[in-house]
């Protein structure tokens, strides 16, 4: 396998993860996104978006991390993403859902792009809209988490899954513009139990050939 | 089962289509996102996000319009939404969340009203940045289904699924801001071909009870 991404990359980040968590090496084809190599014409060949990740196995080329994670998922069931009832798999998902769909697009580096051109927006402003997005999705997973008697150790029960895999590259964005976690002490806590394990520490950004 | 929505919502839209194609009825709960609805506290009790579509089912609130249309799938398999090999699983997930994902959010209704409060956008702004962000996804999109050849008279070969579920309310909100739809046939057509099943028909925005 090998996984085209960048270090800074959340989304690169969940693949990294989830490939850890199953055990999985894959070499790494890292593309500078600020420098803009993935949209180079052989990457986009590869990948139509420009974005990263892409995994490339079996001859195929898979795009989008959720997809990617729930393909690693079918193909390799131990350790599992996703809970075996259809009622609590939806509630695993729904809660990578809201980091995948409702935080991490709008912060994206090609939106971030659009403000600074379009609007004139300076360090400040893209600041305070990078944690505006950020505090409603976390606020909104605080209170599911805290209502939830399926809600452990980690997102759901104790062990990590596939929330878990969105959600901490998320804590770790928050840090960009030093978003206070104090109001999220169930998110903080999953995150650093997280942490604690090798498979997140070393997807981890900074433990990747490609960090500056 | 009872569906939280509102008719204008896409990812309700979503939820709507999966519904009518596994030929599932459940009582509709409008909720008029433009008057704030969705902020009233006994639903926030229902959906911390504030967002609709919720699915209430079997004593659980689903969230997330995919986290829903992938339980309706699971727990009712036929007509099924994705096909059977985890290759071409991953392939339909990728489509769909290139939606889902990489468009929608980003022209979501919260979002825009945060252009106009902070940075004033007008109209013509708004319209910009709205078709800024589907003409970048319809571009990849269309690329890819020309690329492939599981392509066929819908997003993956003869019969509809999650791509398409997550497909055609973008493209009905491509109208909003009329973009020109002329550059993407395939989308087109697929649109087209959708649009003539009852199951996509019925849960257009115009065809809600709470349509204006």
């Amino acid at each position: 396998m090998k996984l085209h991404g960048y270090f800074r990359s959340s989304a690169a980040f969940r693949v990294r993860i989830a490939l850890n968590l199953k055990g999985l090496g894959a070499e790494s084809v890292p593309h500078h996104l600020r420098h803009g190599e993935q949209r180079a014409p052989e990457y986009l060949c590869l990948n139509p978006q420009g974005f990263v990740p892409a995994l490339e196995t079996g001859g195929a080329v898979l795009r989008q991390s959720l997809s990617i994670i729930e393909y690693l998922d079918e193909t390799r069931p131990t350790p599992p993403f996703l809970p075996a009832a259809p009622l609590d798999r939806a509630h695993v998902r729904s809660l990578a859902l809201v980091v995948a769909c409702d935080i991490h697009p709008i912060n994206n580096l090609r939106v971030l792009k659009y403000l600074r051109r379009e609007f004139g927006a300076d360090e400040t402003v893209i600041g305070a809209w990078y944690n505006h997005w950020i505090g409603e999705g976390f606020q909104a997973l605080e209170v599911i988490l805290q209502g939830d008697a399926r809600t452990g150790a980690f997102c759901y029960g104790d062990a990590p899954g596939l929330a878990d895999i969105c959600l901490i590259p998320q804590v770790v964005n928050a840090a960009n513009y030093k978003l206070d976690l104090t109001p999220y002490p169930l998110i903080s806590g999953i995150f650093d139990r997280c942490m604690a394990l090798p498979a997140f520490a070393g997807a981890h950004p900074s433990a990747q050939a490609d960090a500056e």
